[in-house]
């Protein structure tokens, strides 16, 4: 079991998953690329790295939760990155949602050099990291998740084990996020229909909710595009075309054609260009509305 | 408040629902292009009518529950039909899913000569018209909505009341359906990505369930994609179709871009193309599959 | 051969080609719905009919150039349309552009009572049905197209002769019709691309014309599109519209899923929802560059 | 004006440019991965060069024409690339077709060591490499451009010259590309509907042609089309594909979105995943076709 870790990336995800690593008892060092997140971690007995590689050195696992693949590759790869101090035989668990194309690069790098790689993508926001009921998907090497599992349950409420290629941790990751913002942009068409034959926005949804989905899912969002409640953000349009590249850049890399996820990506890359990437991603209501000739 | 009922159209929804109208006590006469599907009902004490317009004479409402549009013009118009049987005043609850140009000449043609048009679709299966757990919606003017009131109470479970104009529940129900054949093509195409990676159907079903929608629909829909349990249909291809058809022809009518429906309709017009029109809607998926190159 | 010929529709195509056929000798009786348009032909010499009806009673073929499938099913059926008058043998000469769904409906129609259908739709504009550089495909009874020949020659440059179903000639003008509707959308991605990097659409034009199709075609409406020369409209958008829901309702007639099609239907029908559907049908463009944050 | 140049890349399309500079009487040292394609040039008194970097040592401008952004990055960065070699103030002529991302990284990489970068992009096959009758754009510094016109005179009939940054050129080409690729898939919608309705290939596209498009382009790919001649390959869908995920990257990284180009990318996507890739890429029609329960 994995008990020496590293915790790179000390964002509004991972520090309260870094906290709850370290409350369970791992022994943590932290790397954040601005240093001042690391501060009440260490105040709290963690130890502070001067890179990703000193978080790596010594660790039986090096935790990654950053913004991206790009944020992702600046941590991993280089003469500071987590390749060039991870013991042999130690794991890079990255919990950042991450490309197909990047997942099999961190997996192939791993390999050569003798160190593992586990994808292990959760499911939930802030709150929910806090928590700790974060739901989570982990793939990797069968004896590498394994070694991992406490530590992995001391941040989430339930862990789905998959198989031992971390592309697929990553392709369910997407493919689930996929689901949801499919159904933003087909809720948007389905309202904007209902809008053009008079029938407000909120009936549709309350029908919509009991006949058909009952769930949260629809009704929080259908929610937002009746009251066209965009700002503050909940997860910004900007984040929701990162999301639609990664699931079309999945299709690309597996040679899957995608034509609901194409619209979802011109959708969201449209309201990008018109500026509204910083509001919540259920403005792209409005675009199918303007579409439609409404107001 | 209407008592004495014609019912016109007593296939696998309308037979149900007409006998629910008649077990409450409603005075009823019926009418079937194929006369048998009556029997029973006349047998318990109902009138039997010899064309739509016998239907409507004397009638205080006639509701139709029959096939498409093309089987509703055939018992509204023409010398047999019900406009030249209903008496001033009267009107037309039309509870067939039926397209927003075909319910705007309804409501045109009824009000022209004085009598009324009522849309109210229902939503469930021919299960729930016995149990009378359907869902129902109702648009028209206001006055013959209310006279109808306890009528639809009689075979729902409840009943969403909408504006005076009938078109707004023709809109509804249209896209309320919508959304359930978008998840379909969404969830193939999550599918299909997952698989491609090694990740079986099954897997990424259990996650996407519990992880974001936890909603039956997903689940059911989800489970005949995994099994490929497209046979015998619960809902038929051929009938997703003529769904789809009415998405993509109320957007027509009402001037809305619908960029997701035409993705579904392609989908499923490929499928009926390839002879596939009798399985299960769900086998849309095997096409996104083969797009894939997935056996 | 057919001489005694009724015209139908004498609008800014029908007229210059029932001139054209009055020139060549052929005996001509013509109707319009608003009878001012027939009287400079009546003055000429030509019948002036009081009816569609009236036009085919005693003509070996009467000959439909109306606005659209709406306009053709006035004048066709009915106590006062066309197969109410047409002799036994006689022949309909339809060179409206119409759907395969009426034209079906119209083949048909004639097969049932005896008279016989030909579909001859035309490729140009007034100016060319003025001075017969029109060029035009016929489909029908070989018999049939062969008696024609002689007038389908006075009033068009080149006859492209196809099979025995008029259905032949229907799918061919609504399928090359597509092609350039097609080209004018993806010439307005390519300009709204380039110009998102400070190319002048001037500049992509010219390469485009010299380097790869070397044709009038897109060189002309490219040039409208740099310049934005959208009113007058040589051709409108809300016509645009009309064709663009002719090819895909001859994909569902004909079960071919086409997904390039709905996507310049959603953006003449975007248009159109804006108020832009009296510009020629280039704006297209402008709606391509407003979802990419141009200006 | 440049005299010494550096070539890298002896490709089919490399090397008659190459060999063309040469014989304009250019300094020439040449350098290809697999050396033997350098042979014949060095005979002709080329000059041999060990890597990329010492293609460009000495040179007043290197020239890549390579396969694609790896092999272009592979030969530009690292202690072997032309970055290392380049004297300041000399100029990088990147003739391949290049993604906006990877221009944007060429042109900031050499303004940030002094030297310049120029893209310039061709258009035409190995024959017309060959007889100097391909036609170029080029974009960079007025200066540097300039001095490249002689050499890109002597290898091409025509020179297209765009604004200061590089990223025009590389849009220019991939825009143009694009209205090509979506030519092909529209006809091959508008091939499937008419064989739907009976109408054989050749006859639409002969039709086409004469009335509409009038240009080799559209009967050159028609033909293909109708004959189904798909193997050997013009254009390998393989890299029909390439060129697809050029536009749609272009589209990503400029903000603009294109529906048209995913119609076109899911298609290519498709066929490759079915493993056609190595055929013309003009077989995307017999997707189509499938779709369309076509055999």
């Amino acid at each position: 079991m994995v008990k020496r870790l590293g915790f790179i990336g000390l964002g509004t995800m991972g520090f309260p998953i870094a906290t709850n690593l370290h409350a369970a008892g791992f022994s943590l060092a932290v790397y954040n690329r601005t240093p001042d997140r690391a501060k009440t971690l260490v105040e709290q007995g963690a130890g502070k790295a001067a890179s990703a590689r000193a978080c790596a050195e010594g660790a039986d696992a090096a935790f990654t939760m950053v913004a991206d693949d790009e944020a992702l590759e600046a941590v991993t790869f280089g003469p500071e990155g987590i390749l060039s101090g991870l013991p042999k035989g130690a794991i890079h668990v990255n919990m950042t949602t991450t490309s197909v194309a990047m997942t099999r690069r961190l997996r192939d790098a791993h390999a050569a050099q003798g160190t593992r790689f586990v994808a292990a993508p959760v499911f939930g926001r802030p709150d929910r990291a806090a928590n700790r009921t974060l739901f989570l998907c982990a793939a990797g090497p069968a004896d590498a998740v394994e070694a991992c599992r406490p530590a992995l349950a001391a941040v989430s409420q339930r862990q789905f084990i998959l198989g031992p290629d971390p592309v697929e941790a990553a392709v369910v990751k997407i493919a689930v996020n996929f689901q949801l913002a499919s159904a933003l942009v087909t809720m948007s068409e389905g309202f904007a229909l209902a809008a053009k034959a008079g029938v407000k926005p909120q009936q549709l949804l309350e029908i919509l909710d009991i006949v058909q989905f009952q769930t949260p899912t629809y009704k929080n969002y259908g929610q937002r595009i009746c009251d066209e409640a965009f700002d503050p953000a909940g997860f910004k349009l900007s984040l929701g075309l990162k999301d639609a590249r990664l699931v079309l850049g999945a299709g690309d890399a597996l040679t899957v054609p995608l034509a609901a996820a194409s619209i979802l990506r011109d959708r969201f890359l449209g309201g990008v260009a018109r500026g509204l990437g910083d509001l919540d991603w259920s403005v792209v209501s409005r675009l199918v509305r303007a579409d439609a000739g409404l107001a």
